[in-house]
């Protein structure tokens, strides 16, 4: 049985490389490729899909998986074994149900969508978009064809994303967020001189923001010898394995917002592939358990350290030293009010940390109702725009600030949405569990010491990686299911706090 | 059989694709990656190795070249088709030579005996290397032994750098050079006083540095739609296709010939698979044709354009301009005397244009004599220091500036050296026909002008990437073999002319 084993390792440890391969040139390509060769690198990544079809999709895998049923059984559930043997027939079985064509035809169509949406956002112009988004909408119920009758026709794209979670418990979530959020951000917007933000836009030199990043994230986890940070123009996280991790940012001349939380941000999501336990290393347990706990921890490292007081008291007199013209009249109270400023507004990516949700529940409600049937594409823009009203009470001037905006169903990924608020919800549930185990932790903070909070989560949730469903994942941290309490507390008393709410 | 080409295309561009993705894995190793993602990149390149074996070493793909002879046959010996399957059938048929464990027991001794070389070095102990270097020789032997008898063991070894050469060939090309260079270095020596180059060595700041290079190679055809220039130890060039070009260099902060010889000797080889036909793209034809015609590239632009008086007629009031505290009272022609200054010295890589050969007929006969069992591994110091003395009149002080000075022998890469005078004598034969199809190039030159020359570099020798073998591709570019003479009228009257000899 060993035998058997050893062989599942070696070829799930070489799918694995395959796949990280795939990172490594997908990261390549958004930061140092030239643009001249985009059309090989496409034709490349193809053959590295094709040979991880090859060999993840073949028939003696499965019937290893099928062999090793036994000695699985005879493990401890919580083995790092028994979880590679049970996730890699979870995934195996998934894989063959979607036919090689059909996932052909879904790349190609998302590719040709994309450019086809970088056109029509740039033109603002929804009917150039409109028939590509119904290809990828097409493609997408074919491929939901492919499983089993689910409770709700958007589980089986919601599975992609945040395995095992179902459209109704998201829903359910999502309502118990909206009923304290709504009034929350109401009472706010009655106050809304109370926050000056003016203090945050002026003349920032790239090379001085990328030092004062660096030197953030330093104290976080981040060292040169398994770490990278690159300027993209979309920010994103990658990696090789645990101990080659690459994160990117962007840098505005005017504006240091984009870049020093949105470092913390990307820095958080390498913090827990580099917490994977190293033997875990080249196997498919070694990555994030979802794109839920994901964004738990990039919002984690973003907004409940890096938009706290205490982090401020260790950094906000580094940062004028930094930007002494744009700062040295600056309080630290003044500073820290500005970038926790709550303010309805168009641009998901550039929400606050309040109103951020109702983007992503306007979304999460859009795609339901566009694979239900009820709404046609053709009346998208009207649906969207009409929801923002009611939402967040704003006019939208045009598609580009509207339904364009984002890149996500260009690419065909509808169902991926929720998972950004569910990360900001799950990230205030291991919080209070952090803050409960380490008292201290604000005061260490104080004193530029971040370790023991990274040390903590490493211990508590990085190191599974993905031996573990979400579910159980969360459950090992928190000790129960998705709540929304936490957040809502904890946006109720900063943001009550900082508008005289309370 | 139009079925059977369009499948032989097919998985050739899939195997092409796996090999791209190779030199994108390596570049990025030496260029980008943290040194903590060195273990498991080690097995991602593994595993492409793997696959790609598993792609071209199957029967089947043996079988389709069978079957497509006829078809080869029926089409012109020139069409790029005909090309393919002859190719293809020819690194078929060597693939197939050596077991995939023979491969995979040199890579891994390789790598070990990569690391004991590098800490060997750095002691200067040739008794740490030993053990490694015997293993990779021993390995060799069985790989030699995977083919039909040879002319000389030593014909196997080259092949895999210059196919189809012979070492009788390269043996009597090199005593041919030696013949002339021996006295030439011998009078030149007389006159060692004559060139004084310490205009070279001074303060250089790394950033101007980059911005010369950058603006010579982009008069070479550098744009930054296809290329990449990269700061690395060891330089080098590689490329994912031919319209991204990826070259590194280094910079010494004292001595600027490091950078400005090795950007444009790096953009030479770059400019070789820049202009490869588009037609070959992701097919086994799209490279150079041999190590040899590549180093003529590289030593074209490096050395007969680049340590040029019409080049620098044009660029030095550009670099005096850029460093003007170092160059700002040295007049052209001292700066053109230094930059051509022939000093026997120890370090192959740092050696002139005209002693460098030298350093490559030394390791060419010593391995040689290492094949042939004439020279055991434990006497290899004595035997270079002696023909040290012999050829350059000099002592070796150690080890690390002897034998030990090269990566080649520890990746096991024997049978590589001769490559690199082959390539200044190829360039030199080839710079004969440039001159006679534009007699004005140097006029061109002066007036910053190397279009003409880089357009008739691609039709001439670029375009046919590996189409045919090294002597045909020679053959059409000068229309006969390789041939001394006009390297050695070029060595003869350059360095006349310098040191008043003729």
């Amino acid at each position: 049985m060993n035998e058997k084993f050893a062989e599942l390792k070696t070829r799930l440890a070489e799918i694995h490389d395959i796949d990280k391969i795939h990172w490594v040139l997908n990261w390549d390509q958004r930061t140092m490729m030239p643009h001249g060769g985009a059309a090989v690198r496409a034709e490349q990544l193809a053959t590295l899909e094709k040979l991880r079809y090859e060999k993840f999709g073949a028939d003696d895998l499965g019937r290893l998986l099928d062999d090793l049923r036994p000695y699985e059984e005879s493990l401890p559930y919580d083995s790092d074994e028994a979880g590679l043997i049970r996730v890699a027939r979870r995934d195996h079985a998934k894989a063959r149900r979607v036919p090689p064509e059909l996932r052909a035809a879904m790349a190609r169509t998302a590719s040709v969508a994309s450019e086809a949406w970088i056109e029509a956002r740039k033109q603002s112009d929804y009917s150039l978009f409109l028939p590509h988004l119904q290809k990828n909408v097409e493609l997408k119920h074919k491929y939901v064809e492919c499983f089993d009758d689910a409770d709700h026709v958007y589980d089986i794209l919601l599975d992609d994303f945040e395995p095992g979670m179902k459209t109704a418990e998201v829903r359910a979530v999502f309502d118990d967020l909206k009923k304290d959020l709504v009034p929350l951000i109401a009472a706010i917007a009655q106050k809304s001189d109370a926050v000056d933000d003016s203090c945050l836009h002026g003349q920032f030199p790239v090379d001085r923001q990328r030092e004062f990043c660096l030197a953030v994230i330093k104290r976080f986890g981040f060292n040169a010898n398994s770490w990278r940070l690159d300027p993209t123009v979309h920010p994103f996280a990658s990696n090789s394995c645990t101990t080659d991790i690459r994160i990117t940012t962007r840098y505005h001349q005017d504006f240091i917002n984009a870049a020093l939380f949105g470092t913390m941000h990307e820095c958080g999501h390498g913090l827990y592939e580099n917490g994977v336990s190293p033997a875990l290393e080249r196997t498919p347990l070694c990555r994030g358990a979802s794109l839920g706990l994901h964004e738990s921890q990039s919002r984690m490292w973003e907004n409940l350290v890096g938009r706290s007081r205490p982090f401020w008291r260790y950094f906000f007199p580094k940062l004028q030293a930094a930007f002494p013209s744009q700062f040295g009249g600056v309080s630290m109270e003044t500073f820290y009010r500005a970038i926790n400023k709550v303010q309805p507004s168009l641009i998901r990516v550039e929400a606050d940390e309040a109103t951020y949700n109702l983007h992503i529940i306007l979304r999460f409600e859009l795609e339901q109702e566009i694979m239900e049937g009820k709404l046609a594409l053709r009346d998208l823009p009207e649906a969207w725009n009409a929801r923002m009203k009611s939402y967040l009470g704003l006019d939208v001037p045009d598609d580009a600030q509207g339904v364009l905006q984002d890149i996500h169903w260009s690419s065909g990924m509808l169902g991926y949405f929720p998972t950004y608020s569910l990360g900001n919800i799950i990230s205030c549930q291991i919080w209070e569990k952090a803050l409960a185990a380490m008292p201290d932790l604000y005061d260490q903070f104080e004193r530029g010491e971040f370790m023991a909070l990274r040390e903590w989560l490493r211990e508590a949730l990085h190191k599974h990686g993905r031996k573990f469903t979400p579910t159980e994942t969360l459950a090992k941290v928190v000790g129960g299911p998705i709540s929304v309490k936490p957040y809502v507390n904890y946006l109720q008393s900063k943001l009550g706090d900082i508008y005289g709410l309370n």
